[in-house]
């Protein structure tokens, strides 16, 4: 078990040793120890050393001007100059509210950045501002859409966060998949097989074999048999918002995470995209109002009948919940992580 | 089998009866046909009876004053002034493409409504305009969340409109359930059974008896058994977004749109809910240097490889299809809803 602040030093240290601005080591381990918090353990700290390999493969910028290259009142794309997608996001984000102040919303595209962690953290950062936050991004082409054999889409999640009253917040952050990539990597790592829907062969059929992208198979689109066209619509609107509005790589040409697989050919972009938007809340109704019926909406679906033994959650419960009990009692980290991290500390001469 | 124009001449006399303005007369049979061209027979004309029962029982306001009541650049809150959601989502919408055409978007958070049809068509009101078009509404209450008895949501579509150039545009419209209502509705009039993901009984067993609902039983949310808790929190975005946000009803509240059931007590707010949205594309990027890429992107999914004897399709193509088909060679209706507008023209003394 490790501290959240152990992790967070070490962390920041190893981002300042790459190089980053001391601002921006800080936004990034915030942004990606919030995935340790909240139980996504597949996009902590287990990535970190995914990262430095990018930046050991000259793929990361440690010191990127995030600027803006076009834009209206409300909305703008943002260049990430091949900047940690942990650091170019949140500047975004930031972008995204600064324009909701003056024009009620803003929508930020960006391109030319890198993964950016989970969707959740980003869009939490309009919560403080009294604003729903939204925050997508596209990913290594992994899913395969309804009735194709190749793989086109990433994971591509979408997060929305809803501030309420004296309720938590309402947080939902979701992969477009029916399960997200680290769901598929726990099952590998317990040599346990995956659920009939959740990734399908070379050939295009079912399997319940976690190991089938390695194989040539594909993930598959949020939704099942019956409905998988729904979740292969969100996950291009993921794609289309991060990249084609932004002018960053899409569909195939998304560059791959893992730094030894080599980069697509003739790219249509830059780097990979996301997509923030920020929306004032009293843009609509006085924010107390609003807060309050918020309030209101998550009594009345969290004391909803529930099936017995079960409950009723609200988005974002789970992951409150976790990160509650991780901060006070700590992270627990499976051993090639700390391998990982130990090799980290090696390479940059720091205590682990 | 009937013509567009003959149903259009049709719906039209019985919205002017009704004692609608000849132009909204004119938008809300445009509204309301654009299902039946699309495929979405459940959303069409078959539906024209039930807004006229509505308006019978006075839940319908024939010449209603749209008007926003609250907004800053790119947001608003229209109260639709109890009109015909498929009058008051239009106007909304065109409100959200003025707001755009200054700000860059516009958002608008819709209350006191009704029905407003398919949500297809709102959104597809952007694409002239080189915008991404986007529109949602709440509903009656069908639908139970993950882990709950109760139905607190309806089957709150989600529709995004994104122009191509060469390409036709890319459009989604989906319900947040595995199956739409009007897909239960078939299996009824067919007798036939649901697949397992659709409904669950009163006491949350899963259920393939489409007539589940009429039992106590509940439809289900887009993602199956190990997913479902995505679908609820999607529906859950639609119901606060067209509800909190503007004051409309929300979860249990919302007006059940059949005119024999009573309204829900304590009203949380007024009518039902929308949501709807307009971006300019060259608010990120020259339109057609974003439309270029749209093709670019299309053509690479439609072109991907197909599992055999399948078809890798764009979202809107099933749609743009039938609609194409049936401009050409009519529109087939079925017995029982050609009784009802034989009904309506008696009642109008129209001729159909």
């Amino acid at each position: 078990m490790f501290s959240y602040n152990q992790l967070f030093n070490f962390t920041e240290s190893v981002f300042l040793s790459m190089g980053c601005p001391e601002e921006d080591a800080r936004l990034a381990t915030e942004a990606l120890l919030a995935a340790d918090l909240r139980g996504v353990d597949s996009h902590g700290i287990a990535r970190l050393i995914g990262y430095v390999r990018l930046w050991d493969a000259g793929r990361v910028n440690p010191k990127p001007e995030v600027r803006i290259i076009h834009e209206t009142p409300s909305t703008a794309t943002v260049d990430g100059d091949s900047g940690l997608g942990l650091v170019v996001a949140p500047k975004a984000m930031d972008i995204a509210i600064q324009k909701a102040q003056v024009a009620g919303s803003g929508w930020i595209s960006v391109k030319n950045s890198n993964h950016f962690g989970i969707a959740g953290y980003h869009a939490m950062r309009a919560l403080p501002h009294d604003m729903v936050g939204w925050a997508m991004t596209n990913a290594s082409p992994l899913v395969a859409p309804t009735n194709s054999l190749d793989r086109l889409l990433g994971t591509n999640p979408i997060a929305i966060a809803i501030p309420a009253s004296e309720e938590p917040d309402f947080i939902m952050d979701m992969a477009t998949t029916t399960a997200a990539n680290g769901k598929l990597e726990v099952l590998q790592r317990k040599k346990q097989r995956a659920p009939l829907g959740w990734v399908q062969t070379k050939e295009g059929k079912d399997s319940t074999d976690p190991e089938e992208l390695k194989a040539g198979g594909a993930m598959l689109p949020l939704g099942g048999e019956s409905a998988s066209y729904k979740g292969y619509a969100l996950g291009s609107v993921v794609d289309i918002f991060s990249a084609v509005l932004s002018g960053a790589n899409y569909g195939p040409w998304v560059p791959p995470f893992v730094s030894f697989l080599p980069l697509p050919e003739n790219p249509v972009g830059e780097g990979i995209g996301h997509f923030l938007g920020a929306m004032r809340v009293d843009g609509f109704r006085p924010a107390d109002e609003f807060k309050a019926h918020m309030d209101n909406w998550i009594r009345t679906f969290r004391n909803s009948k529930a099936k017995p033994g079960e409950q009723v959650l609200i988005p974002g419960d789970p992951e409150r919940l976790t990160s509650e009990q991780r901060m006070k009692e700590g992270i627990y980290l499976l051993d090639p992580v700390i391998k990982d991290l130990e090799e980290l500390a090696k390479k940059f001469s720091l205590t682990f």
